[in-house]
């Protein structure tokens, strides 16, 4: 009974702690129960320095996605975001963010998920919209509007962001897609569908180029409500997408921001473009 | 008579002292007499520190072309040109380097002439490589092949240095393209035969995208002689070219560097790009 | 009288033009009559896009220093400030604001007056805090607080701005210095009071770098309330300058940014300065 | 019998194909047995593309050196080096070059060794210049004169790289120092000589600031024939060290390049800094 009681006490004394003021920022591992995907989704957490759970101080949020046959730990270990991070708050370069990395890989890699759309069996973009979104903004102390929110991504996240903010403007303030995966030609049905199989096929069907293209004139309003950034390396076998985009934009008037830098497909290049990106998006929060 | 005498002496001490090498950089106005054009084409030329016409040291030398109702000058005036430069030799960037500004525009600005391309009555293209090449490369003391041989320039003159290393590959080992006017859709014949609908018609004949969209493999593979780099603001109305033509040459695998970075087309943009093309340059002699 | 009316009308139209918002950024020539100087004062004021004197908007304010022997249009001319200030407001890298040049040379530049500081027989910092900031704040949109109010100024106006910035810490938010004439040895009382003698004497009068080193301890706290940013190019002669700063206000817990870069004294290592020193102060206005 | 015969012919295969050109760069683990440690010392070596042990090119080398409590290996592993050098290498920006990364903790961690100096009962300096450098360079096809040798490390490595380079100038063209940990005060002599204690006193004898200030003139003529190289962030601890030591090179007029950037004493500062230590190190190469 003793024992029982202590820990309770220990419990309690964890929670008051928890309750003050961060003194550092961390990164820490958190997971949703997801009803349309059958599993649990692993995210990381940013929180910055002075986040209180008993103030009522809430944030602007930053969703940050991975790459393909990457996790949701990706940006943490190869992209050293929280050193990243931390130096542009303090130097004031981007304002104190909450910034959260889902997992679109799945935890068995032998399987045949992964990416950010819906696929036959697999709605993952139902989960991120129905599910994600919601879970993470009411347990964190994030703003939640539009003006408060932006997403970006390398890679396959770098396109997920792209068809996310294109399908979604209502949501982000903005988006920054780098090194973007974003059009695929179709493959021949008879093929196997293994895992790569599919998410070429769902990245055949979400084309942000096709889209931008093909949009009407409401739609294209609507995409202009978001500031776009598209940032690609010239040695990158994707630099054609990037410039198709942007290009695609640019025809439609819709204004987008665009960097070709030095590098390759590389953590390198991510690496450098956190440093563009989390500015980027704080100074289009709250405009 | 005594006053004579030493004016004599002096001018002869001034004279040998030119002959010493440079302590200090220098940019002085020179001028090429054309027997094509039927007038004399000024240029400025900059002379690195060590440069002395007594020794047999030859330098690489670096074409930089101004644009459209520009003159010689302006790389001077407005590019700050021998501070960048200067800066970038003393820092072992650029290796010391012989570098040349013709004017193609006019000395008189009313007239018709303007551009680096042959047009009824103006052969500016025949004059460069016919009479300016040839007479600035046997003055000063410039090694005059092709490894040490590069050309640059800004708008018109981004255009111009083009379809120049285009069409002579076999003179240039680098092309530095900064916010290059490629391409111009055809004018209407009947319109009035002014300055800029004659630089519009030369541009549309000279179209540098459609060259290399059009290049058979045996000229493809010249231009693969050639280091290309391609450099356009984003906020820049010749983006759009600029990135049709890395298309270009992606699509037929010449390869080129491609940098897109925060801009205008103004001087701000050219002045910084100025630190990338002289490095660039510099790497490439020799090769 | 129907022309006086005409007039008056005309009058009341000019006036309603430019009680609309700038469509532009603008730089004009104004000047504030001195009764301490006993002269006018020309300074260059930018205005951003905008700006609208009819309307109850007000902007933060940044005065920005010339250095020995120039004048209050460099850094329009020389240091093309209107570009860059443009640029960085519309990427939102520098929020709006109004920029103030004030002339510290003299009309004739033969006679002896040159400077920030007061000196026997010219009290130009009287001036600058009695009549020219309540003169220059009460014409123009201003919001007029310490914490929207910057100072910034390159070599003579590099140690003026740090120089004001200590002695008014009240008044600044934040003090960029840029190559910082900080610190000048006693001169030889018996020399010839030209110009730069006087400067020289006022500048050792009013050593940055002492006043840090013999402050107290409520000095000090009054130096911590302002954001620092110390800028010099590791070739500039006054680079030893603007390290003993940094180590006097290390020594003295005053945090204080430093960079040192690649360059020298002269407008290429201002001209990037300003793009760093204007992101600094538009981030520390309103903290 | 035949399995035997296989076996040698598949090694005599894999050594043929190990003569052959490097078509990707490579980092491999190796070791020198040091008779004056007692033991094996690691260390990393990078080869760039076209390494070929059969022809006779040879390559410049630069020593890299890690920091307190680090290992040989953390050049690889926290500070990316294969994907910078490699990308640097491509771009000309450094030339092909060998760069090795000697060990200077210990495989057993718990031990009292640390350090690039002499200590009581380990005298690694001796061990880096009579035994390392010569197996390093008689093993791997390296140039092996001053003027194709640089030494650049950070933090400790730093202080390293900098106090080998003074007390063999004629050894090194080129010494960059990051964050470089280069003096500290006496210790109290009574205190538990763990291994924090023996380095901390190895470095207050290895004072690199007093070697400057100490100098003769004879040794500061040897200084100025290395091309130096201070960098440090303006947030480390170390800034103040950093300063110093440039101070002191200022006074003595023996050159130095020095940058300040923002940052502290972290990877993310180091690895930007590779960036611009191996052109620096390439550039002064030969010359």
């Amino acid at each position: 009974m003793k024992r029982i009681l202590t820990a309770t006490l220990l419990l309690a004394l964890v929670a008051g702690a928890q309750a003050q003021p961060l003194r550092r920022s961390e990164i820490t591992k958190h997971s949703v129960q997801s009803a349309i995907l059958g599993e649990e989704v692993a995210y990381n957490l940013y929180l910055p320095v002075g986040y209180d759970a008993a103030t009522p101080e809430r944030y602007p949020v930053i969703y940050l996605l991975h790459g393909l046959y990457g996790t949701y730990a990706d940006w943490e270990t190869a992209g050293h975001m929280q050193d990243v991070v931390d130096e542009l708050i303090a130097s004031g370069e981007c304002q104190p963010v909450i910034i959260v990395t889902p997992n679109a890989g799945d935890p068995d890699v032998h399987n045949n998920w992964n990416g950010y759309f819906n696929m036959p069996g697999r709605n993952y973009e139902d989960f991120f919209f129905q599910e994600f979104i919601p879970a993470v903004e009411s347990t964190w102390k994030i703003q939640g509007d539009k003006s408060h929110r932006s997403i970006m991504g390398l890679s396959m996240g770098g396109g997920g962001c792209t068809v996310y903010a294109q399908r979604h403007p209502e949501l982000f303030s903005s988006c920054y897609n780098m090194s973007g995966w974003l059009d695929e030609p179709e493959l021949d049905p008879d093929m196997p569908k293994d895992k790569l199989y599919l998410v070429c096929q769902a990245i055949h069907e979400h084309n942000a180029i096709g889209f931008v293209s093909n949009a009407d004139d409401a739609t294209l309003e609507k995409l202009r409500t978001v500031k776009w950034f598209i940032d690609c390396g010239d040695d990158d076998d994707l630099i054609e997408q990037a410039l198709r985009l942007f290009l695609a934009m640019w025809e439609k008037d819709v204004p987008s921001e665009l960097r070709v830098r030095n590098g390759e497909h590389n953590w390198e290049y991510w690496h450098t473009a956190l440093r563009l990106a989390l500015p980027f998006a704080s100074r289009n929060f709250g405009r």
